[in-house]
């Protein structure tokens, strides 16, 4: 997707060990009017799979998915990502995802209310580097006793294995853009549509 | 907002301690059409405060906000409840609040790159109880010498002091609902505006 890709170049920086930051209309600042764009595009893609809800992890994927839950006029869940004594004493999904940036464990929690065996879930978040919370999401969509309709990322790592894994798993996956660099250590996209 | 009471009605669980779950709609599933509409208010009420920027927190704060900053067209920076390692050494204003519901303490952390002293700030919120996030937002929005537009909030508790201590400072402050107890214990709903 140009819009976003275009963005990237213009704003994101790329620190040593992959990460890209995009802390000005991503992460930490949003741009509401760039999320409708993304959220739109997710609907788009995903508008002939029969999607029933949209799970997510908080926080940074809250904003994406929430615009593609108005455009696909679905609700979204998203995984909280420690017990909170104020989610109550509901039956609760959980699935223990690894996060290689901060190098931290981390449980994610989702209420069993609100996925039930007749979903068909679709996955949105912000990034995907190396699939683990993507794992996570599909172990407590299979907890749930739901289906996958597919994977939405709004920026895919193409240096790192959690795009590779899905595709070759027969996984639709939608990455609105794929990061990846060159041979100078350049910038570069890739498109797998 | 009758839209917004009426959803608490037939949604809401109310526990002791004065907590109101509405994790249906806005705590842990989110209904983006009714987010849309909250934020549609929002940006109706303060239309004419010159705001540049909206300011909220990490998670249940976001989905509210981005969409109130879709209809003001203005950017929304969500405050980190604590020191995330990617977001960089970037200069961070800071401040400490105390969940009552959680009964903890954290830190809200915003780089310095997001709020300017030009910046006219909404802070946007889903609940206002005993007023501990808002206190956090305000003392970043001071560290950083921007002023403060007003506070809007999706639901405020009438019985506890938030709200209160805000109007008596003059602050311009929208609550969407209010919630309150009648001498029979049942739920009913004040209007400040």
């Amino acid at each position: 997707m140009k819009l976003l890709e275009d963005r990237i170049l213009k704003e994101g920086t790329f620190l040593p060990g992959g990460i890209v930051r995009v802390d000005s209309f991503l992460n930490h600042q949003l741009d509401p009017a760039l999320l409708w764009e993304l959220g739109k595009e997710f609907a788009r893609s995903f508008a002939q799979d029969g999607v029933t809800k949209i799970l997510t992890v908080e926080a940074s994927g809250i904003a994406i998915a929430v615009m593609a839950g108005l455009h696909l006029d679905v609700p979204v869940v998203f995984a909280k990502k420690a017990a909170a004594s104020n989610l109550g004493s509901d039956d609760i999904y959980t699935a223990k995802v690894h996060s290689f940036t901060k190098n931290t464990d981390c449980m994610l929690n989702v209420s069993s209310k609100y996925i039930s065996p007749d979903d068909r879930v679709l996955i949105i978040d912000d990034f995907l580097a190396m699939g683990e919370a993507v794992s996570g999401l599909r172990a407590i969509i299979n907890q749930a006793g739901a289906s996958l309709a597919g994977v939405g990322i709004a920026i895919e790592k193409d240096f790192q294995p959690g795009g590779k894994k899905l595709r070759e798993e027969g996984i639709k996956l939608v990455s609105l853009a794929v990061v990846s660099f060159d041979e100078n250590g350049d910038i570069a996209f890739k498109a797998y549509q």
